[in-house]
């Protein structure tokens, strides 16, 4: 009787149970991984024929330089390792086992996107010196929208944060943030891995931001065909025309926003940096907000106002373009300092911000952070 | 530059994309999986240096018994497994690496609970023969609500379905079914793996059920102490106070429902069909129609009303009490068939339906389809 084994074995119960699944469990040590204590990460993983499992996490030897990699293996083939203190913060890591990379298969605090090999791990500290942190304070709500979208032939999703009170408040209109996500992401990673809830909650709670909704859709409107030419162009196109026909008019029946290009921003991160981008400098009817966390953005750089008149416009008409980069990005780099270089020369009003930081959630979330209280305050 | 990588290598673009990630990814071979093909299911896994990789799966080896699960190796490290044709389904599966249990990290489609261990693929079929498959109908939304429980003192979270066209139409109300998840599965698994959406939204195009809100609650109200005495009761008891007192009126003040006990269904599948027996039988003033599927019952039988006067109000006060387990399901057999027998011998007004199958969601997401057309009628 299960019941009987939960009450035997009540450390089993707290966290590890043995799930209702098809899959017979292979009788084995148990695990529990990862397990925090006073800032120490304990990783563990049964492999009992494995020769070598190593801890991969560019997050961790960011903060531990040198950090050891090499997991230990016990008679029972259960490897342990145990790494830190660590400051406070959200660490991504994985498992390489003879080569193979996974996540781990403990914890179901997974990276997801379109694969399932990365896992997370936070490490809390006092709440008020973390905005990525849960506090008790008044929540928003989360809602996931599927729509059969005109625009791709396919069924889509949405994902769309209400501020706290937005449920019972009955009358007020909020201002609308679109926050996407990056290649091979999905419109909820924004809330599982980018904490984007936590964190407005969090800044609305200290006064410092102007309530709103965050709208986060889906930024992979379609896969391309094998040999099929050009499809960074066709899913850019495909996106803005799924953005602007099927997700606003959505939003816009669905909640009760401000339906006005000042009140209307769009940011995103690496592949979404540059959609938010090429998306905004097309449509300067639709945002008046822009942004691009460590962007992916070869097609916004054509769209740059030129000097001059057009420059002008766009500075009279824009109330926030910021741009922000990771200095150990070497894919955003290059672009964020040529893209703020060409805004510079064109006399383009902007924000261009460094950090220290790799192409990674942990500089996302301190983006987000750092864009949501400067929004809708003009 | 990633641009120009992802131009040259579209079918990278389409399924595995390098992601922006702080894990270095190590230099591999490109694996897809799985890969659907006319009923054959492709499974794939680099894994350079093990000697064994099976395919540990009930779902599959239900609909092919003595399939083949021995991974062949190519000499890139890469091993692979092809099986069926299988009949249109979800299936649950899991690797076995030289004794290691894991999930197949190139799909992001995995069975969430606590940990991360087990896969699903999905075989489409003809849509109007699956009322688990999408269609192209008319959607609802899912919002995931936080909140502050004084009754655990704890942040916890729940799932909400609203049915389509309910945040247009402005001025209905609804009845509301609560529906629970198994022990060391969360509130968004009825939709992630359930599919409870997919199939109130296919149900309604038929026109087969009365439009209703879906509220899935969080069932582990705290994860007991090592050593803790009595933990499920414990469990069960929690529950039920943060249910009543803190879902119940979150759901009232934020969603237009029938707020009435003829109006108020709950039930669940394993834990949760325990918890939603014992809380219904409990609360007969709150909830008219009762439901378990696959259940752990043993809190439940001491509260079965007894013959006679007791048995008769019940059944006056009663509208459904539904108990479903599959033949093949060793744990909840015996506790379904022994209920069963009780109702009988108390004279209680009861449903019980034994299907094929075993303990797993593709049994669940059937009576979740047989339950939801039950309810509301009278």
């Amino acid at each position: 009787m299960i019941g009987a084994f939960f009450l035997a074995t009540t450390l089993a119960v707290a966290q590890a149970p043995p799930s209702p699944s098809p899959v017979p469990p292979p009788s084995r040590p148990r695990v529990d991984s990862p397990v925090v204590d006073a800032g120490r990460i304990s990783f563990g993983l049964y492999s009992p024929q494995a020769r070598e499992v190593l801890l991969r996490s560019g997050d961790i030897e960011r903060v531990l330089p040198g950090v050891a990699k090499a997991f230990t293996r016990a008679e029972n083939g259960v490897w342990s390792l145990t790494v830190g203190p660590v400051p406070p913060g959200l660490y991504e890591y994985a498992y390489d086992v003879d080569g193979m990379p996974i996540a781990d298969p403990e914890t179901g605090n997974i990276v997801t996107n379109l694969r399932s090999s990365r896992s997370m791990v936070e490490v809390l500290g006092p709440p008020e010196t973390r905005l990525e942190q849960w506090r008790q304070v008044p929540h928003g709500t989360v809602a996931i929208h599927w729509y059969d979208s005109k625009v791709t032939a396919s069924r889509r999703r949405v994902h769309v944060y209400t501020p706290p009170g937005y449920g019972e408040s009955g009358t007020a209109r909020y201002p609308v943030l679109y926050l996407l996500h990056g290649f091979s992401g999905h419109d909820g990673q924004w809330v599982e891995n980018g904490r984007a809830n936590v964190i407005a909650d969090n800044l609305a709670a200290e006064g410092k931001l102007v309530p709103m909704i965050i709208v986060m859709p889906d930024g992979h409107p379609y896969f391309p065909k094998p040999g099929e030419p050009n499809p960074e162009a066709t899913r850019l196109a495909k996106f803005e025309d799924d953005l602007l026909k099927e997700v606003i008019p959505l939003v816009e029946r669905s909640y009760r926003v401000k339906a006005d290009r000042t009140q209307r921003a769009i940011t995103g991160l690496s592949m979404g940096g540059g959609q938010s981008l090429a998306v905004g400098l097309r449509n300067g009817d639709r945002f008046a907000w822009l942004g691009a966390f460590s962007g992916s953005l070869g097609a916004a750089l054509p769209l740059i106002p030129t000097a001059g008149a057009a420059a002008t416009a766009f500075n009279e008409r824009t109330r926030l373009l910021w741009v922000g980069v990771g200095r150990q990005d070497t894919y955003g780099l290059p672009q964020g300092r040529g893209i703020a270089e060409k805004f510079k020369a064109a006399g383009v009003h902007y924000k261009y911000v460094e950090t220290e930081g790799a192409h990674t959630w942990s500089v996302w979330r301190v983006y987000l952070a750092e864009f949501l209280p400067l929004l809708f305050r003009s």
